[in-house]
């Protein structure tokens, strides 16, 4: 095989698995080269994923040491990401009365959630998170690869019990946007108590729900570690959460002239990551 | 930069994006290379598709054509993720009682879900559908990842009529597994009326929810040219379905003994694609 096949084929392996771990020896008999062989395309590999801006790769040493893809986005695509986000809310037709907007295509666009998650990747990578936490529905694409990206699995919180689910944990929350109290319920299979976690949820007003995963969470003793969201509001001024990234901001709906104002967040890449 | 580096530059961005056509000269300026380099560095990115197995890369001629990546998997491939997702299934501790299993970890794996999606992509690639249907909760991840292989976007049919969805359409079914009417409604927005559509799903008993489903685009003049699950069981014998593909079936389950009987489905990759 051609040393160029052989770098390209390395990238593909290792980014189609974020975060796994793979030994030299593994590439010495997949493409039958000597170790030094492996090193010299490590490096050639690396070269490439700095070059498209997508991701590096991370060597461990030592007896179970080995390479990772560990994903990247550069400050300029996040910008170009955020900047695509707000051009595809600020369409009229979104509007469906009451300020609300249709944002399911956005969140179910494959291309478009990819690049949403993996800024949160970028942003939460160094949480020690061990799971990704959402509440059902329309968060779960943007959850489920941001944990895809951070090589780690996703937890779903429901909104009503489930048989499937096994043995649970439940708690009462007051939701902003349908003005009631709501259930919401994790089970205690999926998740591993005294453990670390991210939240992602692709929209935010009030805070509600996001808070209400954290208690839940804190019930099986689990720390939040960071919050992400797609899209904010700017009001209320006052969330339930405190610390939170959001990629861009709603300031606003004007109805009657069929205006949606948002506009990136600056600080995406330059607040702390810690809550 | 150099050959290697290009190459792997090229299969990284073309993977990032299963389906989106790059033109030529999108990668002479990228690169800053001649046509005939990049024609060159597509024959060798093309040849490390092959050797991972994970896909192809397809040339489309002319004013408007380019190149775009097609994920695959291999035979082989295909066999051992069926094989691993047999042996997470006969997990004993996943016996919830009354025969139910818990999936959830399963689903929300995103490295075993990538594999079924891709599983699911080779199969429905030729189908001709614009997009993918599924319905909420534990279903979106492998739908979603399906219709990111397959470079087409993910409509999910909700359980309860949402306010953020904006007008939609409901139908009422027979849900086997709760023994009741249910309904489900998908927003007019979601979907094209007379597209096609490929739908997934993870878990299939007597095929209720996909027949509800099925009926739903229907309404919408939208025809259904595939139907992939996980999981489906052995009985009811009779679905309401009568073509779909499942990677593995459960055969029943002896909950006295802790006994899973979960086999892989030989017929997955041979059978007509149409329904």
């Amino acid at each position: 095989m051609k040393k160029p096949v052989r770098v390209a084929a390395m990238v593909k392996i290792l980014s189609d698995h974020p975060g796994r771990l793979y030994s030299t020896s593994y590439f010495c008999e997949r493409f039958g080269v000597a170790k030094s062989t492996v090193s010299e395309d490590t490096a050639l590999a690396a070269s490439a994923m700095r070059e498209t801006g997508s991701g590096c790769i991370e060597t461990l040493p030592g007896a179970g040491g080995g390479i990772r893809y560990v994903p990247h986005i550069t400050d300029a695509q996040c910008r170009t990401v955020q900047e695509a986000l707000c051009r595809r809310l600020q369409e009229p037709s979104r509007l469906m009365g009451g300020g609300i907007l249709y944002v399911a295509d956005i969140v179910y666009d494959p291309s478009l959630a990819a690049d949403i998650a993996r800024v949160f990747a970028r942003r939460f990578r160094d949480t020690g998170a061990s799971f990704v936490a959402t509440i059902e529905t329309k968060g779960i694409p943007l959850a489920f690869l941001t944990a895809h990206y951070m090589g780690i699995p996703l937890a779903v919180v429901r909104r009503r019990h489930q048989i499937s689910e096994g043995p649970t944990m439940s708690i009462n929350y007051f939701s902003a946007s349908t003005e009631k109290m709501q259930q919401m319920s994790l089970s205690k299979k999926a998740v591993t108590p005294g453990s670390h976690a991210v939240i992602i949820d692709d929209f935010m007003r009030a805070g509600g729900s996001i808070r209400g995963i954290a208690e839940l969470l804190s019930e099986f003793d689990i720390q939040v570690s960071g919050i992400g969201v797609a899209v904010s509001t700017a009001q209320p001024a006052a969330k339930k959460i405190h610390t939170y990234t959001s990629l861009v901001t709603l300031q606003g709906v004007d109805e009657e002239q069929g205006i949606i104002d948002v506009v990136p967040n600056d600080a995406l890449l330059h607040t702390g990551a810690s809550i």
